[in-house]
């Protein structure tokens, strides 16, 4: 893999790493609005984020830009998307079709995120069988058989809070080694199992945090 | 405020902020649990990140532990709630009531993240009068003469992605100053106002780049 070879010596920042999706969808936004060069001073202002920022985090792979020149907006938008294996062709499965499983199924481009949502399941005798997002709900009490079959890379997690230690330990027990939680509490990650927590009402505790430094703001200049 | 005093001279870094809810969800799990005091190499096995990340966190806002004796969780806890502006009984709308709305309505704890929701909009007249979270959802024809009276801090904005634009630009022209927005487009901040921008769909890309990683390792080993 080509960034493998530039970057064998360097690993990425995980806050790098954390930034690379945000600079995924400004890129494919640009390439679907036929905006084929960008220099880091307007991908700056468009991203809100200083113009060094982005140097640096884009440098962390070798470096796109040419001075002057800007940066050629599709090698990038791909270099970043191989880099976050979004070419890997992922295979998830999405447990749990309550409030949130059925508003991530249905609102994720799924494959312009790099996965292929292969399975639906639920417990509830009255969702199985019934449609979400061009799936039909199948019934949680067969899912060893189908992880066994069909080897889903990943599960994503939308059961509710109490369930989720139990629901995780027995896909783990199935082959899962990967989970995306939106559980409202966090699962740990454990040797050769990837986690990623969600967590909705983070943003609500940051937004608090801006409104009042905007009051602060306010106050001072009154 | 206490912290002010303490912190006058020193701006608390964005990537310090963006942790500080999860802090705060741990501690306040631990008091939950009857938990007094923790060392920072107890709260960084839970919370897996270093002990030396927790130290360099917390003593931004003057350190609160002491050698050998750990953190007093209560005082922290309290702490932490007070910089992020949690006490500050801030009030929010929501905009939106489709999944994602429903979705969010139903499952946050507003009031333990500092909210207080005091109003739910919609303009489809077969969701207006209907139940939400224990809320009425409201004519979103109204919403200016809510604002006008109620004077909400800030919006939850879980409209559709083409619409959100426009939804925006209303509520500011109405007064809003703040927004936290879910709907699958960004919306960039602008000389007083505070937006906390959610993407579902970035933990999808970087459970993508874990995965890769898990692989690479795999090979590595074999």
């Amino acid at each position: 893999m080509l960034f493998r070879a530039k970057n064998m010596e360097k690993k990425v920042s995980a806050s790098v790493v954390n930034r690379l999706p945000r600079y995924y969808r400004y890129l494919t936004d640009l390439l679907a609005s036929g905006v084929e060069r960008i220099s880091s001073k307007e991908l700056s202002e468009k991203m809100q984020v200083t113009a060094s920022q982005i140097r640096q985090d884009l440098n962390c792979f070798g470096g796109f830009g040419q001075q002057g020149y800007g940066y050629n907006v599709s090698s990038l938008q791909a270099e970043i998307g191989q880099i976050l294996g979004l070419n890997q062709g992922y295979t998830a499965i999405l447990v749990g079709a309550g409030n949130m499983g059925r508003t991530f199924a249905t609102n994720t481009k799924f494959e312009a995120r790099g996965f292929q949502l292969i399975g639906v399941f639920d417990s509830d005798a009255k969702k199985v069988g019934t449609a979400l997002a061009g799936h039909t709900i199948q019934d949680y009490a067969t899912i060893q058989d189908f992880i066994a079959e069909k080897k889903p890379k990943m599960a994503i997690l939308t059961v509710p809070k109490d369930a989720m230690h139990n629901v995780a330990e027995e896909l783990i027990g199935y082959g899962i080694r990967a989970f995306l939680n939106f559980s409202y509490t966090e699962l740990s990650a454990a040797e050769n199992i990837a986690v990623e927590n969600v967590h909705l009402s983070d943003s609500l505790m940051r937004l608090s945090y801006k409104l009042l430094e905007q009051d602060k703001t306010t106050e001072e200049e009154e």
